[in-house]
């Protein structure tokens, strides 16, 4: 079975829902979440944050921190991933941005990507919110599709 | 080269900026136009409305609407599409919604898919808008990959 038929599935028997909010994967994780029978039970659905303005726009990632941090960054994933709770109404959200190549954003390497996976809040404590930096090896295709795979594990391991 | 290449190459040449809503597809298109390099240049993002309300409350249908006559619809298509061009300020939008399987949705049957495509407003003309309607054979994945390739023909088509 899939990784992403894994958390439809543990999802599904908890049920809680998810959404995404993807950048360099361009939709690719919700490509795949939708891949597997019964997903509308769990996915909700996301945002393509694909373009810079549309982080802020769109996702509501605060554009001084765009224009001091640049977009690949982890408290820009943190953002896109509550800004995408909220406009979404999921209880979590997994967001994705980083580098897919050929060429260097803002001056951060190739292969380098932000997860930020975010949870409902409970009662007085805060929401729960999850980051991981990971530098990905191979061509576009290659760190791209990591990237969507380490999303699925991410989540499985934290939910 | 891919149709998404196509797409992509076309669009560069012509200067003109791109974004998605999808449902069936849920980010299949957007996954797609990414993995061309140089997307950044066209492709703004967009919405992944899987979920029945998100269509109203993210890209804008109206809510009446859906109550209606459903999701898998040709003026769902194309309010999807006209909601995206605002939220993501894109000159073109290609719009999909439909049927992937296994179970029909609001008694349509699977592979029943809409697109819209929706241009620019230029002057007092009102802004172009084109409607397909296509019955795709298969499973569910065969579905959702034909449809993919469909929004790209379609673009090249009206473009």
């Amino acid at each position: 079975m899939s990784l992403a038929a894994d958390v439809i599935k543990k999802m599904t028997e908890r049920s809680l829902t998810l959404a995404t909010c993807e950048s360099l994967t361009g939709g690719g994780i919700g490509a795949a979440l939708t891949s597997v029978p019964g997903a509308s039970a769990v996915y909700r659905g996301g945002l393509v944050t694909y373009a810079r303005d549309l982080k802020s726009s769109l996702a509501g990632v605060d554009e001084q921190l765009i224009a001091d941090e640049g977009v690949v960054n982890e408290l820009t994933a943190v953002q896109m991933a509550f800004g995408t709770q909220r406009r979404c109404n999921a209880d979590w959200v997994v967001a994705t941005t980083g580098v897919a190549g050929p060429e260097k954003i803002d001056g951060v390497d190739v292969g380098t990507v932000w997860f930020a996976v975010v949870g409902p809040k409970v009662g007085m404590s805060p929401a729960p919110q999850y980051t991981e930096l990971t530098r990905f090896e191979g061509d576009r295709e290659a760190i791209r599709g990591a990237a969507v795979e380490h999303a699925f594990a991410m989540l499985l391991r934290v939910l």
